[in-house]
């Protein structure tokens, strides 16, 4: 399994907080580019199969994407009253688009800024996106979300913001001028998810994207995932809904719209359980 | 911050799986020695402060201790009706014992092969163990847990086995040998609760421990939580019981047995679910 471009394997550092990481074993190096917006890898691990590293973030492995992108799909998509079409900012690996088209939407939209990610998950890890892309339903656009939502004139029904930390070109994706152009495209019955960070080192972006989002929506709420390739492995998501709470629905309802799509982390059961964070982190977040 | 002894931080890497781990910076080199069984280390890190490290592996730390001691103490404690005298295999650090000794129990013993551990948390990481050595119901006993449970005539009505991996000394405490002393030692009513392993990378370890442990108990249950400081942070603990099934208690009856006791993890409402472990988790162990 030696390659000859990793002679004594290299190891991918994924640095959480300022002194703890988590750390990858390279046992092969796959793909090694630089986009105009960020360097693109891909390696093989013994552990977590094929991993697609942005900079030096991993952001999808084979054997554990699909906790994130479940999480960060069917929630908002279950706390629309009747979804018939999805927007997805990000997400460029595709594994979001994957598990929001298993739902019965009528179209998705996805808006990536850097079609190098689409292009190394596709040849690399084509498990990730299967052949999403070949959905009659499906529509991707390589260009700036956050230009896509102030200007566009369609509407979508619930979106989900799949982004990298904030810097660089993501920053504007955690502002409240985003979250409120976001609710506009939305309408009366909207919901939006995004991905907010570590609840371990990175509680100012959590409580920022609170506070961002507030202004906007209705119900805004946090809720817990366990993601074992991101440093910590415990992280928050953020949700904006119009029109139902998500901390309210029922086991059955979730059941009956998770019909036929076989979960692998999210389950009926455990949707409020999501909202109910421990209350260390209640505490720490400012959530009490 | 920076230490002599540590001029260009070193860091500590606890290794999870075969290809990958967690690392840590060595802030604060602050004790390092080798006991008769082991290395001891405590160092100090900016993001979960003050860390006891065995061999490679770390074992406590100071701003997420209470989140593996609360599940391994309090779970087993409030499935038992009525209990009264407890033992403790293992757990050096004191955190165990400490949460123990938070319900009103008569009596508690605990057994800890390796003198130095318990001597380097209290004199290191003295917030781990607090002053529970001082309190008149507790026991501290130097010696192997193994031989104790095999020969002493004592009852106990709930026991904990918080170990090191199975490697060298602590082997034996995952073997079914052991598990039927400890039936024998906790009669009819017995709750025994175990560290049983990451469900990510020792699934052979936590079906053995399932394995070996049910010709022993009535009900044989595996529980999930989520310790950020053991390598891919989601964790299994497994609990024997004689008398209840520890799923079946309700939010009211844990309620009323941690009345007074201000958990930061566990909760009335999280007890149930602790055992619900996600789909992809339950078919990896097999627990289906």
């Amino acid at each position: 399994m030696e390659d000859a471009t990793v002679p004594d394997h290299e190891w991918i550092t994924d640095i959480g907080g300022e002194s703890f990481a988590h750390v990858y074993r390279v046992d092969r190096l796959l793909h090694d580019a630089r986009s105009p917006y960020q360097r693109v890898r891909v390696i093989e691990n013994a552990d977590f199969g094929r991993m697609l590293i942005l900079d030096e973030a991993v952001q999808t492995t084979e054997r554990d994407d699909f906790i994130y992108h479940e999480l960060l799909g069917h929630v908002p998509l279950c706390t629309h009253p009747a979804p018939k079409r999805a927007l997805v900012i990000g997400g460029g690996d595709g594994g979001l688009l994957r598990e929001v088209l298993r739902q019965p939407l009528e179209h998705a939209t996805m808006v990536e800024l850097d079609r190098a990610v689409v292009d190394a998950t596709l040849r690399f890890i084509p498990s990730v996106p299967g052949n999403v892309y070949d959905d009659p339903r499906a529509r991707l656009l390589i260009q700036d979300g956050i230009v896509f939502v102030r200007e566009t004139a369609e509407r979508f029904d619930v979106a989900m913001v799949d982004s990298t930390d904030p810097s660089g070109p993501s920053l504007g994706l955690f502002s409240t001028e985003f979250y409120g152009n976001m609710a506009r495209v939305l309408g009366r019955a909207g919901v939006l998810a995004v991905q907010s960070g570590s609840p371990l080192y990175q509680q100012d972006l959590v409580r920022m994207v609170r506070q961002n989002m507030t202004p906007h929506f209705r119900f805004v709420r946090t809720y817990l995932g366990t993601v074992p390739t991101y440093p910590g492995v415990l992280w928050t998501f953020t949700i904006g809904s119009q029109a139902r709470d998500p901390v309210s629905l029922t086991e059955d309802e979730i059941a009956a719209r998770l019909r036929g799509v076989a979960t692998r982390y999210y389950t009926p059961a455990g949707h409020a359980r999501l909202f109910d964070l421990p209350p260390f982190l209640r505490a720490d977040l400012g959530l009490d």
